[in-house]
């Protein structure tokens, strides 16, 4: 760090994000990105008479995508905000309803940018330990006087809350905000969209990046009641009016619309995921329920570390994180039936070495 | 705003960008636009191939991009950093050298978000007021003991400083960092480019958004000491790792590497720029010396806040600024030689009226 560095930024550690090889030499299932194409739709909507276009900034209220999601997700436009990815709309959250008097409650296992987030914005985080089978129980939430985020279902364990018990925690604390980063949600979790108009305290956050394959375009949505959007954008044009570029909103405007690819490819991972756990499970792994796009599994054949290390000299890359509750769990996303076929054949033979 | 608002916000009044109207009807001269496409090979490189790579995340080191620009400006790649917009940078920039107890100095008359992003950030800000002709006395910031930031060119103004003149800011200030915000530079600007190996106190930012006709694709450029973007970096990876697109990855590197493109176009710009300040003072109008991609003007015959509307009425719009001392002035990019015809011709018809 430099001489000139704020003392207000010394204690933090950033987010160490997944590798991201730039050379494609890997079978890649270690950022839960989608195996498939964007929509044909994307790919005729980013044109190149849109490449043009570029000389223009961006409409910097995003008015046609927000009336093309409005209509996709139930909602009126003034429910909704797009972020550059839903991490901005996340940090946007946190500053809007956190600060150093206002703490956040999240799991100890969970996404790892929650703790980041609090560490830059001083924010008192209050970490809930999950059960010893990695749920979470909702009655660890009641009336906790705090901002809550929950991610639903979570990373990296893909465990899924049902919809009633994220209304639990609504009720039990009217008076703070809940967020629930649903980042995971088109998998076969319940996405609680439908309590927005009941609950001005929830906020739903979702992504592009998984479920519509636009990871690359950087494209989240915030939703909740009106005067919590109004909160966000407050934030927003207080920092970076023109945070989605021309480009992705053409992208994510095609991708909402084509809801039979959406729908397509969902299904496609949700198959191969269940596969990959039985054949995961057939080869004596634990493997959790997983609503998601990944799988968090574990083997008392190897510790976590030393397979991560062995798949990637086999060309598999996964996600291993240090922190002690998981040490010995793998996160993998679900890719193609070919790469999960790749991924289990390496897993044979570093299991019988 | 919402019950759940942080009271930290409650001062916040984020800053309202020029209007972008999606109808195209207008000669668009108020946000500072390129009237130029972007270079034919941004055009290529954002190609179907590219499209459809969305489904994987972009590199957050922009390793490729990094290389590109470290080699145009005559650096290293761990001296620069980008940012989703320059607005992002300069954000950063300000978290990461500003807090509650460094405050941030900067014009009275300058770009709108630097005070904006004070009271977001809650850093106490030291307005210093430019002289009577708007020309900035860099005696003034002498010594100051506070982060300093100089738009050089200056928006709205379009005044330049010559290179020496920053050079001894930054002398006078060896232990405060000095950002000097280019957006406008390749118009007739001196860069200060050439002096970051010699002092590690300065950060220069730029933007891609009017001389590299990229204002929709969202991409700046911080440069200074090493360990200084190693600070940016610091707070990019604590808030957003992912924050630049793949698209915009493509599009800036093909727009850097087309330097044939880039100097004909701005050519053409301060060109138009030339004539059309001789066209406003054969009418009368008092004109700054811009050495950017705007004028700034105005005429005892109208005040600001009429002939703004006026114009508009008559299919121009340009931008006006409400703060007292430069509410008679109007701020008009520099379009096509044609656009600009037109502009005088609403000017004659309105002054005639």
């Amino acid at each position: 760090m430099s001489r000139f560095l704020s003392p207000t930024l010394e204690a933090l550690t950033p987010y160490t994000p997944g590798e991201q090889p730039q050379d494609q030499q890997y079978i890649k299932l270690n950022t839960n990105e989608s195996p498939y194409m964007p929509s044909p739709a994307v790919v005729a909507a980013v044109n190149e008479a849109e490449v043009e276009k570029l000389r223009l900034y961006s409409d910097p209220a995003c008015a046609q995508l927000l009336r093309t999601a409005a209509a996709h997700f139930g909602l009126q436009p003034d429910q909704i905000m797009p972020g550059n990815g839903s991490d901005e709309n996340l940090f946007f959250a946190l500053r809007a309803f956190c600060d150093e008097r206002h703490p956040l409650a999240y799991a100890d296992i969970t996404y790892g940018c929650y703790g980041v987030w609090c560490s830059l914005l001083h924010i008192p985080g209050n970490v809930i330990p999950l059960k010893e089978d990695f749920t979470l129980d909702p009655a660890d939430y009641y009336g906790l006087g705090q901002t809550i985020v929950i991610a639903n279902p979570n990373a990296p364990t893909g465990i899924a809350l049902p919809r009633e018990a994220i209304e639990g925690i609504l009720q039990a604390n009217p008076d703070n905000v809940v967020i629930v980063d649903e980042a995971y949600v088109d998998f076969g979790g319940e996405s609680c969209v439908p309590l927005i108009d009941r609950y001005d305290n929830l906020l739903v956050v979702q992504t592009f990046s998984k479920s519509r394959q636009l990871a690359g375009a950087r494209l989240g949505l915030a939703m909740g009641n009106a005067k919590l959007i109004a909160d966000l954008n407050r934030v927003k044009f207080g920092m970076n009016p023109y945070n989605i570029n021309r480009l992705t909103l053409k992208a994510g405007q095609a991708a909402l619309e084509d809801t039979a690819y959406f729908d397509r490819t969902r299904a496609a991972v949700v198959e191969t995921r269940n596969w990959t756990k039985q054949q995961l499970e057939a080869r004596g792994f634990a493997v959790l329920d997983s609503r998601a796009n990944f799988l968090f599994a574990s083997t008392k054949r190897k510790d976590g570390g030393t397979l991560y290390k062995k798949l990637k000299e086999n060309g598999v890359l996964v996600r291993h994180f240090d922190a002690p509750r998981i040490a010995d769990w793998l996160r993998i996303t679900i890719g193609t039936p070919q790469q999960m076929q790749g991924l289990l054949a390496a897993l044979d033979k570093i299991l019988e070495e």
